[in-house]
């Protein structure tokens, strides 16, 4: 971290400011231009607060060098993190297709969707039963009765379970849950993450619409904090000013993570773009730029969906578009 | 709300279309141009859901003609709201000035700052106990501890308090605070909305940082919706590729909230620009724009601040804002 | 075109702008809602100025449903155009590399990485002469001097060259060149746009730093109304939030450009990312993606290139990349 | 500017690397972390080209410390600027307003909108001969007829005449006007910056509408480095995901910018809302932020201007705003 000192700052203030953060167990190394004074701070400045810094009446400006996040640096943990979510493994090579409905509907929906998929090759089956929507009007998801389903529909087909959970206390009914989404509504529901920091179960974290990068693995830095080390992030669209697109899919943040990260990193197309026919040309494109998985919605009648209908891909279209998946993954392999 | 058909539409599924629509209580008046055929929604289509529209293989597009809110819709309650906080009342020509710092430190503290606000004119107290902050290595706020000194601060002063919750869990320890603050980065945790819904205390919804206005106002009508309707809007800047200030404040949204709504709105210019020095131009250009309130963050020890130091005022020139402030809402009254 | 009235609208009124409509040669159906009167329109709209028509003080609001591009609207014209840069096809299953220098520096450098990239098999050649740079103490390119080096390459190599124009006052000096390319900050600068227009040459235009896919296809119809049909696309990159790249590269732009416009569109992940590691994941994604090109910075000397040298790959790493675009292109063909 | 370099950087690059800088004049103040070295660049960094040192291999990163611009840059030019137009002033405490049809359209009408407008109060005419239009269907304006017209009401009220340019090929038909507006669209078009820069008529810079303000200041620096120094800056809204308002006017800009530059700045609020209802509250809340002056549409028949009606202000409507604004003015004189 480099701490600018505005031209006039006397030295008094500077000892003191300096006093302040060797008591951080920092270390110093000044050097002074003609116009700046530059302090930088040598150890672990992930505990530093910036804006506590730039508060300081005799500081120009603060810069931080090092990232803010430990332990979902790759600097700090060079091999890609593995997550087994109840046998099937996710990331350092492991690719795995998550799919399924955005909310449970019916028994028959979930199992008759489970079924599909799973013969299709999915991985893990996904189902919302808690649903965040912008509208109070709008179907809120079937709660404790729709996990009861869907576990119904783990049952079923053998495939390990995914679904969104919205409040802390809704804990205890995930107990059978294998893999516990976090929306993009709550990336940034610290009370949350720091519950699902205390658990051992994995964790499917979604970005934040408006999130950068950082702040999406601040945001897993908070689950890990706690112990739970167990993050998969999930890319699923920011929010720009474009409007073809439900919102603006940002691929190159594989890349960036991979690069910052040893964290799995997976692509939700269907949510990002919010249009069934561009949901298998990102897909492929996810897999080409090095994604650890996908995340389709699927559902048996998108016309009659309770939600998200227009992203959803009939069983018909899935299984289609993991043949093109597989072959794809095949062919990047050895490329 | 308009349905605008695919050409190649047969008659059986427009007329299964339109039946599932009547079936909802809605009439249809459609109309049908060379290439296009549209089927217009006559009635409450607050309840009708677009992308279940979309979802129709025969659907072309659908466009929303009337806005998706009811409870905190101007149309439906031209007369502006005034929300009655313990006696201090806000909306409807009645403005006030909310003040404090950014989180309650110590008992010293936080009294010493109510009492120069108090001193200073603001109308009510604010003080975090509950803080969500990026990292999980920054101060998290004093929780509980926070709350009972920012409750004696309330005692010593008179003033009623504005905090923070993150959770719809820590509601018990809220009973005596007056105004519960649902931060940006909650405006969409639903679960808490439904809460907030079920109390009769008021609510001071901020702004979420990627938030358009009317989804701002569905989070506002999820809270209404539950039967609380005293509810308070706070603009505290969006999220843009503008990086000079921390946000961007959007003045612009306190004219069109009070066109499309009767709820009363707040800025917050302390944590939209991040900059001492902006607070005072811009706390004078809400009152310019309309605004019916502000809230601004005071520390009596600005550079020692545990959080937000850079964007704090001290007592003093907290003081010399309010006069501004006061001086300039006497103007506008009468211009 | 939809046309929604206010509810005080008088018969008089209404009339009036019917009227106006029908002098334009469009028909109107009306249809009636509880709260709304609907005035659709009938017709080529794309002629029609929907903010003239919002500001007659009897409509509420005017949405349209046809969009506002004819040239370049795929619906009047199904099948891909396919653009022919002096021999070398783009578009409709011709798919080309585009590869060389930021800025044209020397001959040495200019000739050496033309051969270079013509051996690793680009189809074209590019090399800015005019750049257009943020600041005026950068670099500002060797004008017609570069343009001479460039046709110079262009004779050693037989490869048809690409290179910036940022004035129409220069389009002399680029009769040599074979496709020309409008920049980013230039998409909208219409008097360059009309001018190329005018010319039979092609144009490859770049998707503008904050411009929609609509803005874009309404700048390429700038091109085509005047005569010129030859449009290449070309996405590089929008402006967000997130710094963690240059730009966020939208590469669901692909399939929405592919749906709404006939026209070819490349991907430029050079300036789209401004790091020279992303290029690879991103091209190969462009391909998935259905991208008709590709367009990459390449450079002899990349540390001393005088632009974009973070982004710019070596011929070593250049041909490291063609031969993964070929066998990605060639698997997706069969795919 | 520091550099921070790679852990792995090797002596002789390092050296290599401090040569490069010390050629260009540069001092330099090395410093060594645990985990980085970094080397600050003394002396005038302006000159200095980022990108270009994020090219070397052994660098991790590159941060400016100084601005990049510097006629600009209030540090070297503390004393406000003010920009005499005609005798008409700007800056430093001389607020004006200036005021217009979005289009010339006629004689009478260009000259009854000047007459009305200056006996409201305006201090300059304004009125657009050449148009950007999204749409090559939509009008485009007069042109040379246009300025003509414009000439005329110059003549016949006395005000001074700020008028769009779109193309340096255009300037000698400017000889007459006496502000020079550079459009949101063009305010990157370098060509076009480097010509105005060459003549010494003031020229009215207006915000891209993706610019950040440093980008929107180093424009001015191209202008000003060309040796015309009296450039005024016009905030006019810029591009975010919010759709209520035509564009976001970023009111935190004036403040920024009087801290950031000497030049005078002034707001547009007709252009960055869209929406004829806002220009009153958006124009008082401007006043309050500090800005120099106002640009505001006037038609005096908005309903059948041929571009831009639904923001242009009835004569009436501007005489009531010009009322206020002088009130408003007089007020935050003496605040």
């Amino acid at each position: 971290m480099i701490i600018i000192l505005k031209k006039q700052a006397e030295e008094a203030q500077i000892n003191a400011l300096k006093k302040e953060m060797t008591d951080q167990g920092l270390g110093i190394h000044e050097s002074e231009g003609v116009n700046t004074r530059i302090l930088g701070l040598v150890g672990d400045t992930s505990i530093v607060d910036m804006r506590h810094i730039m508060a300081n009446s005799i500081v120009e400006n603060v810069q931080r060098i090092q990232e803010p996040y430990k332990k979902a640096n790759r600097k700090f943990h060079p091999n890609d993190t593995i997550v087994d979510v109840s046998g099937v493994k996710v990331g350092g090579g492991n690719f795995q297709v998550i799919a399924g409905p955005c909310s449970i509907e019916t028994k028959e929906q979930i199992t008759e969707v489970a079924n599909d998929v799973k013969n299709s090759g999915a991985g893990l089956l996904r189902g919302g039963a808690f649903k965040p929507r912008t509208s109070p009007y709008s179907f809120q998801g079937l709660h404790g009765d729709g996990l009861k389903l869907l576990l119904e529909a783990k049952k079923a087909t053998g495939l390990p379970v995914v679904t969104e959970i919205m409040d802390a206390s809704h804990l205890p009914l995930f107990e059978d849950v294998d893999l516990i989404q976090v929306g993009a509504r709550n990336m940034q529901n610290f009370e949350l993450l720091k519950e699902l920091g205390k658990i051992d179960k994995p964790i499917l974290l979604k970005r934040g619409l408006a999130a950068t990068i950082e702040e999406w693995l601040m945001s897993a830095e908070y689950i890990m904090a706690g112990g739970n080390e167990n993050v998969i992030l999930c890319e699923r669209g920011i929010r720009t000013y474009e409007t073809a697109t439900r919102n603006t899919l940002d691929l190159s943040a594989i890349p960036v993570i991979k690069k910052k990260s040893h964290l799995p990193v997976m692509v939700d197309p269907s949510h990002a773009t919010g249009i069934r026919e561009m949901v298998e040309p990102l897909s492929l494109a996810a897999i080409a730029a090095g994604a650890d998985g996908l995340m389709v919605e699927v559902h048996n009648n998108p016309a009659k969906a309770l939600c998200d209908g227009p992203q959803s891909l009939t069983p018909e279209q899935f299984d289609s578009l993991m043949n093109k998946v597989n072959k794809t993954r095949q062919f990047f392999e050895t490329l």
